[in-house]
């Protein structure tokens, strides 16, 4: 970076961090000092962005910088973690003016609403890359992992499934659709997820398991039986899928992209029958909706029921996210 | 990355993770979870190396690894900070399963010389790129600041400077040497720099400022200068350089590349005249050879003398680190 792109950089990243009252010393000095909340964990992830592997090279830098930081919330949310820090490793081809304003504004229009602060990283010049590191804090022995599913617990997701993948096909033009409205609604979807911060932080201390849909339901969902030692059953028909996904597919298309599309960030958890009332109470506190889809039981894999008997599920391949 | 490569991945970083007591949760759920120490602050940085513009694309997979680590370590050793997590962000044009040992031995090596864990991460396909994020410990009111020094500081570096310089010059073919002996010494330093973590922690309390040269000793120097709002007198005659630096050089051009050349990561401090006793003993305890090279005085320039008289420095623009 010459003198002119550091300014540059300065102007739109430095200046603008928001302050936090953990954030001892922020961006400008070697590191950045933080103060750790007592009686708390830290919850650290990391999330690299390759322009042409993870996104179009059609995104706008606004899409661009709120997904990136979105896909390391979502998986804050899936530990019941409270977003706190950000770090951004951004890699550029050229310093574009236009683009770097538009990519900040929109990163720190993400951060303010999350209460993030950024407080370091590092901009170098080489082929559209975005890592970001998030930091977040959860109370001791809070955090939902993987490991807890058992045998009998019900399993949930929050929201809707397949609006992402749906729009991701939209975005790259597989697929096109006439309803202005609905093909807003599934690149919204694709591009500015929402992570599930208020969920997954509702969903402590109840939640027997949690993980982010970021490969598509079975794929992650296989996260958590590995983990847990552990099957599933999913019925099929209750899987929660979008008026718009139904108003553009067959119910077995729209079936297919809730069970095998990525992207989504919404959050698959289990949790015990007994605790299922306490946490309808919890989420709506939230507005967050969510839906049961199935249990979990002995075994290893996941079975599928649809109309009440058991089905064969084909093709339920890992969702593959773009790529050139 | 397909079902291959992750398991080629997971063999080679995932499995090999050491073990620290703070780890609650390592790699493999959707965030690591870590425990703060009490009474310490963290100090985290970020850095990222891209092929062709911060190493040479015939740079081994061993030196590349233990230069990323190498570097953030860095900072954090110019914070006073104890080293203790880290997370890499890898991206990988092709897995090639030699270079991924090669790499990963390198990794684990430098990790535990210095006490690391590897407590998560992103690997993704794309341009060859490495970022690092280290995280680590500084007690309260202990961190090594930029913007402590003040007129009267005397300025010291560790080790000795240039010599980085003088091997990227050999690295990238536009300068031959006929001693291999020499010429290994130089590239060891360019490669496989020596962060001055130990250093760095027994400058707690006794620095008044301290940075590491990353951009040449001028460049960095400077930031001291800006953040603590202060000038600098500095006897060129004392830089610290070394036999082989001397032995290939006339002794302008040695201080040319003490003032100037980057990659070296050693460290450069200010602290009071009153402190330099204890300092000198603190610094022996680490075995770190230090050198005063001048003062801090006010205004905001840095002035140079030469046998004792005021002399012009001409051409001390900014380090370029290797650009294709």
């Amino acid at each position: 970076m010459g003198i002119t792109e550091f300014a540059l950089i300065e102007k739109y990243f430095y200046q603008r961090a928001s302050k936090r009252k953990d954030v001892i010393l922020g961006i400008g000095d070697d590191c950045a000092l933080l103060s750790c909340p007592e009686g708390q964990q830290l919850a650290m992830t990391m999330d690299t962005l390759v322009e042409g592997v993870h996104f179009l090279p059609s995104t706008s830098a606004e899409d661009l910088a709120w997904k990136a930081i979105a896909v390391n919330l979502s998986d804050l949310a899936a530990m019941g973690a409270e977003p706190a820090w950000l770090t951004l490793g951004l890699t550029l081809p050229e310093t574009n003016k236009k683009w770097l304003k538009a990519f900040s504004d929109s990163f720190f229009d993400c951060a303010a609403y999350y209460g993030l602060q950024l407080i370091g990283g590092d901009t170098t010049s080489g082929p559209l890359t975005v890592t970001i590191q998030a930091t977040g804090f959860v109370p001791n022995e809070a955090a939902l992992k993987r490991s807890g599913a058992k045998p009998g617990d019900v399993i949930c997701v929050t929201g809707t499934l397949g609006d992402a993948g749906f729009g991701l096909q939209l975005a790259s033009g597989e697929r096109e659709i006439k309803s202005k409205k609905r093909s807003a609604h599934f690149l919204n979807r694709y591009n500015q997820p929402g992570p599930r911060v208020a969920a997954g932080i509702a969903l402590r201390n109840l939640a027997t398991s949690a993980i982010d849909i970021s490969d598509g339901l079975v794929g992650d969902l296989n996260h958590i039986l590995k983990a847990s030692g552990v099957g599933a059953i999913i019925a099929v028909d209750d899987l929660p899928i979008s008026e718009p996904l139904y108003a553009e597919c067959t119910q077995q298309q729209a079936i297919q992209f809730a069970l095998s599309a990525g992207d989504d960030y919404e959050l698959c958890f289990t949790a015990a029958e007994d605790d299922l009332e306490r946490l309808d109470k919890a989420l709506k506190t939230t507005g967050c909706v969510y839906t049961p889809i199935g249990r979990i039981i002995g075994g290893n894999k996941i079975h599928y029921t649809q109309n009440g008997e058991t089905i064969k599920m084909n093709n339920l391949s890992a969702y593959e996210h773009f790529k050139q």
